[in-house]
């Protein structure tokens, strides 16, 4: 197995915006509100989005330091062992990919109104998928 | 609000093997098995990924096509209706970022087998993140 870093191209698809001016609590806590600005372009795409549904947002970490060997094990605000970075959240990882799971407040044209957010203002949206729940106990 | 449409570039963290060789079911019904193994670089990030650990791994629907605007509206195997894209999971879509969320079987060293797949061979990895279940009912 050759290890190959040949890169790949995203183009955001949207931005986020907030009110917020810290960095909410994860989602999985978090009660902050903002909006997703779909590019327009994109628009019918987001036809069968409705209140109250929850949707997975993939984001770039846009603002996050770039990833080096010391990032390998980081501390999680939530654990107080060094933890690999696979089984953290930190927006410090080999690809600064970020996911939330939100709740839809409302959709009006290109705006979607979300609950439970944990991204800063600005940030670049890279995809939104329908949230589906893992059916077997944990 | 401008659409910008700036391109972020991604590097895989390694690569996804299976024996499948048709395309599994939705890793929500798949019992499919394969094995992503890493970059040798990162697997110091993996020290605290168990056996029996769900785990959500994003990886490039590198075999999809472009997506265009007839790609907007689709028609999911799971439904009879024309659904917008970001309400479907599926491969076309505007950047081709798939999610799944995986039961660990076992790691060994850069290895990782994972129950539960629907991607393809040589799927390339982008990330590996804990999987946080959404607490409040649907």
């Amino acid at each position: 197995m050759t290890e190959t870093f040949q890169t790949i191209p995203f183009s955001p698809i949207g931005t986020f915006h907030t009110a917020e001016t810290q960095v909410p609590r994860h989602w999985s806590v978090s009660e902050s509100i903002g909006t997703i600005i779909l590019h327009k372009a994109l628009l019918p795409g987001l036809k069968d989005i409705q209140p109250g549904d929850r949707i997975v947002v993939l984001f770039h970490f846009h603002q996050s330091e770039p990833f080096q060997p010391g990032h390998m094990i980081q501390h999680p605000p939530s654990s107080k062992l060094p933890t690999g970075v696979f089984s953290t959240c930190s927006p410090i990882r080999p690809n600064p990919l970020g996911l939330s799971v939100l709740k839809v407040q409302f959709v009006a044209g290109n705006r979607i109104q979300v609950e439970g957010i944990d991204m800063i203002d600005g940030t670049p949206i890279l995809d939104i998928k329908p949230y589906v729940p893992v059916s077997e106990p944990q």
